[in-house]
């Protein structure tokens, strides 16, 4: 199936589930006004991504199964898929009104739009809440149903510490670089991404799929959190470093303040001359700041020190998957095929 | 026990679901600069108020066990209450960002302090989340666990659709008494409290004391909910009626566009030379108008039909209450107990 295919095949259980979740809340005795406003809402806050997420629990569930994948296998791990995907509406409406931004995929931000305003923060809540009322009317018959909400719980609570250290780490309108550092940098990453969008997916599949066994969901930790830093410190560098036209947005973390990889492997390895050049311009919402930042990312050659650790990172998750025993610790494909959606990306 | 000792033991659980939630998110590797904010995000916003939602889970468990109540099962409820407090405290900080409310319990709102803004609305998830974290903890083994579960997602549900159907029906900033009516009114205080006030304590005790039937519930539902209206269509009356050394606070229910019992049952009677005054005053942030809508009231003997009301619904209640099978519908103490906390309330 080409990449189109398996979007538009992704797409058609949205309208399933957001077709389910519209009346529900009708039968519950909504009013036509209020039905309509959640629809708007889902419609403009849960599709129009990425939706790396979601297809990655149908894609692992689909490694996992093998032959006896079937297309009921495919309609529950699609389901759990766009759980994940009401996951992270949740947090990008919410995310954008604490960063205050302006545009998400292309169009204003939801709370941006007419009418809206902060309304948005309990259509947020409503995203996060259409995923358990999924949960009860797909899943709850499933012997793994507990361990499902459980999941969700989890590191729903996880991403929230994660986005609460970088929010109090990295504040828009108070520069500190006191406050950063790799050790903080791998923790907010951890914590705000990997958790929700690389261990979900597959904890979620390894469920669906029947396995119990804590030494998978262990093993999946132990290869996906590193992934996850992988991906982020390459989305970090990639703000920094893409051509704008490859990258398809303007990186702006330099000016927004952010607890990016590029400044804290910078503070690492400055001279006193340099870091104060970094103290004096990082986080201003100036060009002439941001170019000044950029010549000392230049000048201690981040671009060659990224290469390295690209090269080192991957070898080592490499050689984590290639040490995994298949009988115990679930299929070496599955973490084959991210590693391959990642490794190389330009954006 | 005196009303002041049922408070201090309620409280001194709280003080042991706290330090849990803070060792937990230590636990985790958060930095001492998050783990302290949220201390202050927990002690800020969940004790300190009337405490109602969560003391009528100790109560009605009290009831429903008789002698059989221990030490450990008030510790349980408490909980049970304490998680339904941080429910409330998720919906009361999230509240005041949407309303652009001042003060809460006689304090600044938590997103008014210093250096917090809009992470309140972070803070508000950790809420929200710190109950799963709780459950989990100290219920998992229980085999109602998931009705737990799925009792408290339903009911933030429930309580998330009443304050969108709020939010559209009586936007701060723009009047327009056609959307109100009795039934929008009716629609929004069940959803967005009657749920989680009044039905949801008592359903958490009746899964905490072994009660699985569903006649009981249904009979829990039948009574809570207009119990619910009656509690909230008196706090709108108390808003307009009561002297505010009495009531504790200054009612702003007209000068807000508050979709309140009161402008509602006079939008029902008014004539259309009355009507036009509500239209031009109701909602303005003007002592003035707001006069003038409290004339309105007068004219049309607000406190007379409010008097018929009342006596109308308690006797309503009190005969559902009268009429339930003790064998098969639950116990008609719990049900008095909290007719007998409303009834006649002057704050």
């Amino acid at each position: 199936m080409s990449k189109e295919a398996v979007r538009a095949k992704f797409n058609d259980v949205y309208t399933l589930i957001r077709d389910e979740l519209i009346e529900h809340i009708k039968s519950q005795g909504m009013p036509p006004d209020a039905v309509e406003w959640f629809t708007r809402n889902l419609d403009y806050n849960t599709p129009g991504g990425k939706l790396n997420r979601g297809l990655s629990v149908v894609d692992t569930a689909k490694i996992l199964l093998g032959d006896k994948f079937t297309e009921e296998h495919y309609k529950q791990a699609a389901i759990l898929g766009w759980c994940v995907e009401l996951l992270q509406a949740f947090f990008l409406v919410s995310d954008d009104i604490m960063d205050t931004s302006i545009t998400r995929r292309g169009q204003p931000c939801w709370y941006r739009t007419p009418n809206v305003g902060m309304i948005a923060i309990n259509d947020a809540f409503m995203l996060e809440a259409a995923i358990y009322h999924l949960l009860k009317v797909h899943f709850k018959s499933q012997p793994y149903y507990v361990e499902l909400l459980e999941l969700f719980h989890d590191t729903t609570y996880q991403t929230e510490m994660g986005q609460l250290i970088d929010l109090i780490t990295a504040p828009e309108d108070h520069v500190d670089l006191n406050r950063f550092s790799l050790t903080k940098h791998k923790l907010i990453v951890q914590y705000k991404t990997s958790y929700y969008s690389f261990y979900l997916p597959v904890a979620l599949a390894l469920h669906m799929c029947g396995v119990s066994s804590p030494k998978a969901f262990q093993t999946a930790l132990d290869i996906l959190l590193p992934l996850g830093e992988y991906f982020q410190i390459q989305d970090d560098y990639l703000d920094y470093h893409a051509p704008p036209e490859v990258l398809g947005k303007i990186g702006t973390d330099i000016l927004d303040n952010k607890c990016s990889w590029c400044i804290n492997k910078a503070l690492e390895i400055v001279t006193p001359e340099q870091r104060a050049v970094l103290d004096a311009n990082y986080g201003r919402k100036d060009a002439e700041c941001e170019r000044r930042v950029k010549a000392v990312y230049e000048q201690i050659g981040l671009p060659k020190i990224y290469e390295q650790y690209e090269a080192e990172v991957t070898g080592k998750i490499r050689k984590l998957i290639d040490g995994l025993d298949e009988n115990t610790q679930g299929k070496k494909a599955v973490y084959i095929s991210f590693l391959s959606k990642i490794e190389g990306r330009t954006k």
